[in-house]
C-alpha cells in the first residue's frame, strides 16, 4: 500500500488520492476566495489551500468525495502542509472508496461479531443472557460500524465494537485470576456499557453528537433500553436492575459522568476495564509517533501528560 | 393538643403517649439487658432508656408502637433524655394511632391533588400534558403519602407533595416575570422531578432506601418510566426526550449527582426552583428553633452553616 | 428601524451608520499600516478592516466616532467580517447620535426609578428605608445608566438598574409565597448588593475596571458606604450590620468572591434571587441568537455550557 | 512556682489552686447529679467529676471561680483525669486571682506598646501613620488584652499585641533584605491587619465570635474603620484605599476568607509575614509537649499534620 | 479447626484460645481499674473488658501473650463484646503459638518466592533482572513475612509478597493481551513498587510506620535503593531511571503521593494493576461478611462507598 | 551601555547587536521561505522575520549566533516587532560574546560561593556540615551557573546560586527571630534544596528539562544523591534522613510536587523562605515594567494574579 500522508516529510513531492474530511470557504487578503480542504487517508489528516478557488471548484470539493491531488509538503506554523499543484476527483474507473481512507479497527466485523457471540453463548444465567443478546441484535449493525468516542480513544471505523472485544478478553484473563467475580455480569457489562453510543454519537465518519446524546447521553440512554428490553422480553428478576446499574456506574464517578458510583464489585472492576483498555489504546497510538528516547505530545485524556518511550524499546 | 414531647424541660414530669421509632437491645455494666428506645410525637423525639427489661419487654417494645410513659426529662451528655418511671403498652380504647405521632405537610392530601391537577389541566402541549398526568396517575398513592428525603429538607409525611406544590407556585411567579419561559415543560418538570422517590424511598414513615434507590437513584428510575410512559401512550415527539432531560439534570452538576447538566432554559430555572423551596424549608424550621439574637444549628445541607435571627424580627 | 449589523448574511451589501468602539492600528505584511475596527449597532458588533490607513483616517476613526460605511459581508476565521468599500464620518445634519448605537435597558430610566422608590416608600423598618433612600439617592445618576457588568448579564446601558428592577419584582413574588421573609430587609438587599458597582466599573460605555474596583471590589465599597450612611443618619440598629451582611454575602461563597457566607435567612434567598435574573438574562440572550433545534453556543458563566432551542419551541 | 497541672503523672497526688473554666452539670446511671468540671492553670487543662453534687455544689462551683482541690490523677480514654478527694472554693486571703491561671503573652503590654508606637513613629509617609496611629490608639486597650484567635495560634491573653510585635520584627528584617519593599505601608499593613478582632472577639477569656464577628468578621470591620479613621482625619491619597486592601487581602485567597488576593506587592509580604508567625507559634507550643524522637498531636491548622522532633535536637 | 472468634452469635458460649493484641487499663465509675482487651484469632478481633483488675492481671495480660477464655457474646454499642467468666494465660504444653492467631497470605513462603523466581529469571533485559533480584533477595526474609499495609487491603502477615504474586499474574494476562508492554520492566515494577514498606513499616504483628517510614515513605526509599543497587552492580543503562520512575509514580497522582505522575507505558499500566489487585482484596474481604440482599460496611479506601451483594449470587 | 531592546519605543530605529535566541523557517503566503528570529540581550527579547531567507541565510542565523541589525520597531498583534533593513553576523574584531546578551544575576560567582561556604563554616552539627560540604563541592560548577528555573523566577544565569544567597540571608534573619530553629539544618535545608536542578535542568543557556529531570524531578536526585554523600562519608545519623526530608518537602503539599509535606519544623520553615524569596524576586521583575498607578501582566505562578504599582510609590 502506498505511504500514508502523515508520513511525507517536508520538501517531498505527493501524488495521491485522498478522502475530504472537511471544506470551509475563506476570502484571501486580496480579495478572492480560497477553499481551507482537510484531507485524509488512513494514517491521518493534512490540511491544504485551494487558492483562487470558483463557484465550481466550491461545489465539487466538499467533504466526503475522493480527490488526485499533485503538490508538495511545506511547513506552516509547526505544522505539515500541503501545497497542491493540481487536484481533480477521483473517476469512477479509478476505483476508489471512501472506506479505503478511513481508520478503521484492524479486526474484521464478522470476526468481532463472532467472538462476542461467543461470550454471549458460555453465559449461565438466562436473564443476563437474554437482555445482552437482545440488545446487541437491536443494535448490531451501527454497533459494527460507530466508532467509540469522537476523540481520545478508539475514534476510527468500528472502534466500538473493537473496544468491547478488547474488553472482554481482558475481563476473560482478570476472572481467571478473582474467580470470586461473576463472569455472565461482567462479561454482560462489557458489552452493554457503551451500547448507547449508537444513539449518542452520529454515525461512523464525520462523528458528532447527536441532540439525544447531548441531552441525555449514552448512560441514560441505555440505562432506559435495559429497561425496556427486559420488558419485552418478559423479565423480572434483581438482574435487570444490576444490568442497569454496571451501565450507569460505568465511569466510575459522579463528576466524570456516573450518577452513581459503583456498588456492586463487577461494576467497580468493568470501571478498571474500560480505563486500561482505552488508555493502552491512547498510549500505543501516540507512542507509535515517536522515536525511543523521545516524549509524546500531551494527551489531554490522561491528565495532559507526556509519555516517554525509553531508549531501550525498540 | 399536648405539649410536644421536644418542648419539655429539664426537670419537668411527663405522662403521655409517644411513638415508638426504635428500639434496640444493650447489655449495661451490671451485666443486665436494658433496650434504648427512640420515642417520637409531631413535634421531634427523645431518647429513653429501659433498663432490666426483660424478655417480654423485648417483645412488646418495638418499633411502630404506642406507649404511655410516666417519667422525667434529664440532661444526659448534651442532649435531654426520658427517665422512664413507668412504661405500659397504648390500649385500643384509647383510641391513638401511629399517623398522630407524625409530623405532615401544613395542607390536605386533597387539596394538594386538586392543585396539581389544575396546574395539568391548564397544559397546553398536548404530548406534556398527557406524560405528566399518567405518570402522576400511576403514582398518585405513594405520592401523596411519602416524604421528600430521608432527611434535609420536607422530610414529613406528604412531604413529596407539598414540596411539588410549593414549587408549582415558585414556578408559576418566575413564569409570570420571565415570560420567554415554556410554562407547561416547567411545570411538567416540576411534578416529576422527584416522582422516583416513591421507588427510590421505602416509604412514609422509618424512611430509608430501597435497593433500587441505592443501585439506581430516583433520577434515572424516572427517566425509564417517562420513556415507558410515552411507550405506552405511543407519544413520540421531542417533547418526550427534554422531559427526561429535565429530570436528569435536575441536581444541576455532575457532582451532585445529575449526569448530564441543564441545557434547556427551562432545566436551569427548575434547579433553582427546587433549590429554593427545599433551602426555605430547612431555613424555616432551623430558625424556629432559635430566638432573635441567636443563631441556629449548623445545617448540613447548607454548606454546614449556621444562621442567625436578627433581633428585630420577632 | 434598519436592519442590525450582525443580522446580515455573508455576501449581502452593506450602507449603514455605526459607532466605532475601537479601533487598533497594524502594520500589513506589505509593510503599510492598517486600521482594525470594531464597529457596533444596538444588534451586536462586527469586525471591519480599513486597508492602507493614512495619518489622516488614524485620526478620524477613533472609538466614540460615528461612520457611514458602504461594504459587504464576508466570512472569516469563523465570523462575519465588513469589508470596506467606503467610508466617512457622519455628519451633523445627519442626526445620529452615540446613544443610538448603544444597546440599552428595555424600560426608561424613569420607570425604573419610580418602581424603585415604591418599593422603598412601603418600607415599614425606617432604618431600613432610610440608609436604602439614602444610597440610592447619592449614586442614583451613575446607578441609572452603569451596566450591571463588563459582560455576562445586564452588560448594556442602564442594565445595573434594570437588574435590580426585576430581582424587585421576583422578590415580591416570592416573599408572597414564602411570607416568613422580612420584605424591607430583602428589598433593601436587592437595591443595594451590586450599587458598589457605580465605583468599581469605569461608566456606561466601554466599561471597564478602576483602581478600587479591583482592590476593593464593589462588595467592600458599598459595605464602607452602609457604615458611612448609618453615620451620618445617626441610625443604630443592628439593621445597618445586617445590611451590610447581605451586600456582603450575596456572592454566596468564599470563592465567589463574599468573605462571609450567607448567615440571615434573607441573605440566602437574596443569592438566589440575584442568581436567576442573571441567567435568565443570559439565557434569553444567547437563545434568541438560534433557531429551534439548534444549540447556543458556550455561556461561559453558565460553566461554559451550551443550551438547547427545543424543536417544539418557535 | 507549683508544677503545671499537664506536669503531673498518672498515680501522682494533686494538691493545689486551679481555676473552673467551665462546669457542665449531667446525671449518673445511679440517677444522682455530678458536676463536670474543666479545671485550668497556665500550664493547661484538666477534666474532674464531682460526684453526687448537692445543690450548693453547683452554684459555688461555676466558671472562673478559683477552687483548691486534693486529689489524684488517673488515666480515662485516653487522656489524665483528675480524680476529686476534697475540694472547696479559694479564701480570699489566699490571694490567688484568676490571672494567675491563664496562659498570658511572654512581654509586658508597655513594653509591646513601646514598641509598636516606635515603628509608628519612624514612619514618613504621614498618611499611614496618621491612619495607623488613629486606629490603634482608638482600640488600644482591648488591643493590649485580647487574644489573636480563639484557637490555633496566639489564643492567650494579649496574644493580639505580641503576634505583631513578633510579625513586625520579622517585617523589618525581610525589609532590609529587600530594599524594594515599602517599609511604612508594610509596618501598617501589620499593625492594623487583625485589629478588627477586637470587635470580631468577646473578649481575652472565654473568647468567643461576637454576632458582628459572625456576620461581618474582622476584615470588614476594619476595612470600615480604616476609612471612617480617613474621613475624620480628613485624609484622601491613594493610601488609603491601598491600606483597606491590606487588610482585604491578608489571608491570601477567596476561600480563606479574603474577598480580594493581594494585588499589591506589601500586601503578598503580609500574607506570608502573618503566616510564618502564627505557624512558628502552633509548631513551638506542640513541639515543647514531646520528647526527641516523638511525633507531636496532629496540628489542625497546619492541614492536621504531625511534627516529628528529631533525636539530635534536645 | 476451632470456629472463629467472629462467627460466634450473641448469647453463645465461648471457650477457646485467643492472642491479646492490645491490652489498655481504665478506672471504672467505682473507683476500680479494669482492663480493655482486645483479642483476636485468624477470623479477627473481638472486645473485652476485665473488671476489677490486679496489679498482676495487668503484668500478665498484655500484648502478644495467648489467653485461654471461657465467656459468652454480649452487644454493646452496635457491636460484639466478649464477657469474660474465666481467664488464664495458656500454658507451654497446650502447644498454641501467636502465628496460629495471625491472618496469613493463603499461599506459603515458598510457594510464593518461588513464583517470583520464576518471573525474574526469565527476564531478558540484564540491567532489569540483576538489579530486581538484587533488591529481592537484600530483602528477601521481610518481604515474606510482611504485611502490605496497615490497613485497607493485605494487611496481614505476608500480605506484601502475596500481593507482588497475585500482580504478576495479572500483568501476565495483561502483558499478553497488549503485547507492545515491555514485560521485564513491568514485571520489575511490580516486585519493587511497594518493597519499600519492609522499611516504612514496622514489622507483621501490630504493624505501625517506623520514623524513616513518616519522614521519607516508601516510594523514596526504595527509589533510593534502586540507586545503591546500580552503584553496586556497576550497571549504568537508562533502565535504573525508568525503574527510579516506575516505583516513584506508582501511586499515579501528585495528590496520592507520587511526586511524578507515570510517563512511561508501563508505569501507568502498574498503577491500574495495583489499584484492581488492592481494590479486589478489599472487595472481597467486605463481601464475605454480608448476605446476598445485603449492604457492606462503607469501604475507606473506596470513596468511603458500601457494595450490594446481588440477591443472585450465593 | 546601550539602551536594552526592549525600551525601543514602536517607530525608534535600531542599529545595535543582538544573540539570536532561536530561529525558526516559514513559507510565506508568496511560497517564499522566511526566517523568524527571537533575538534577545540583557534587556529581554524581540521577534523579527528575515523575508526571503536563502539558504545560506537559513545556515547563518541560527541560535546561539550574534548579529548586528539595522531596522525599526513595529506594532503587531499587540507587542513590538523589529523589521530588519540590515542583518549580518558580528565579526570576531567586534569582540561581542554571548555571555553579555544573557541576563545574570546581581552578584559574582565569586561573592556568592564565598558567602554560602562561610555558611558552611559556621555549622556546629558535623555531620549535616560534612553532606552540606561533600554535596555543593560535588556540583559547585553546575551551581554557580545554572538558572534556578525554566521560567517564573530567578530564570538567569547564576540564578540557582543568587537564589540560595538570598534565602540563606532570610534564614539568618528568621533564626534570629525565632532561636528555637535549628539553624544548621535549616541552613543545609537552604543549600541542598534545589541541587537537584543542576541535573534536572539541561544548562544555564537555552535551558530545559533533562529526560532524568522529567522522569524524577530534581528532589527524587537530590534525596538520592544526599543517601551516596553519606554512603561515601560514612556517616550514619538521623541528620541523613532528615536532610533527605527536607528537601523531600519543599514544596509543601503533595500536589505541589512533594511526596511527603513538612514533618520536622525546619521543613515547613524552608518551604516558606523558598516561597517568599521566589515571589519576591517574581514581583520586582514585573513591577518593574509598569508606572505608578499601573497594574503589571497577569503572573502565572502567583496564581495568574496582576499586581498594583501605588501611585504614591516612585
Amino acid at each position: 500500500m502506498a505511504k500514508g500522508i502523515v508520513h511525507y516529510e517536508v520538501g517531498e513531492q505527493v501524488d495521491i488520492f485522498l478522502l475530504i474530511k472537511s471544506a470551509t470557504k475563506g476570502v484571501a487578503s486580496n480579495g478572492k476566495p480560497f477553499l481551507t480542504l482537510i484531507l485524509q487517508d488512513q494514517s491521518g489528516e493534512i490540511e491544504a489551500k485551494l487558492w483562487d478557488a470558483s463557484q465550481k471548484d466550491e461545489e465539487m470539493y466538499v467533504a466526503q468525495n475522493i480527490v488526485k491531488i499533485f503538490g508538495d509538503i511545506h511547513h506552516y506554523r509547526g505544522r505539515n502542509q500541503l501545497k497542491i499543484r493540481n487536484i481533480r476527483l477521483a473517476e469512477p474507473h479509478e476505483n476508489v472508496s471512501a472506506s479505503d481512507f478511513v481508520e478503521t479497527a484492524p479486526m474484521s466485523q464478522e470476526d468481532m461479531i463472532d467472538k462476542i457471540t461467543q461470550f454471549i453463548f458460555e453465559m449461565k444465567n438466562a436473564n443476563i443472557q437474554r437482555i445482552t443478546r437482545h440488545l446487541l441484535k437491536k443494535h448490531q449493525k451501527e454497533f459494527l460500524t460507530y466508532p467509540a468516542a469522537t476523540k481520545n480513544h478508539h475514534e476510527f471505523a468500528s472502534g466500538l465494537a473493537y473496544h468491547v472485544v478488547s474488553m472482554l478478553e481482558l475481563a476473560k484473563a482478570i476472572v481467571n485470576l478473582y474467580p470470586s467475580l461473576d463472569k455472565d455480569l461482567l462479561y454482560a457489562g462489557v458489552i452493554l456499557h457503551d451500547l448507547g453510543k449508537v444513539t449518542e454519537l452520529s454515525g461512523p465518519i464525520a462523528t458528532n453528537y447527536t441532540v439525544a446524546g447531548n441531552l441525555l447521553g449514552h448512560i441514560s440512554i441505555m440505562v432506559n433500553e435495559i429497561a425496556e428490553a427486559a420488558n419485552e422480553l418478559q423479565i423480572e428478576g434483581e438482574e435487570v436492575m444490576v444490568l442497569q446499574h454496571l451501565v450507569l456506574s460505568h465511569h466510575g464517578k459522579a463528576e466524570w459522568g456516573s450518577p452513581k458510583p459503583p456498588m456492586i464489585k463487577e461494576a467497580e472492576i468493568l470501571h478498571y476495564i474500560d480505563n486500561i483498555d482505552a488508555k493502552m489504546n491512547m498510549l500505543d497510538r501516540a507512542l507509535e509517533k515517536v522515536k525511543p528516547g523521545e516524549f509524546t505530545e500531551r494527551i489531554f485524556a490522561l491528565d495532559n501528560r507526556s509519555f516517554y518511550k525509553p531508549t531501550f524499546h525498540k
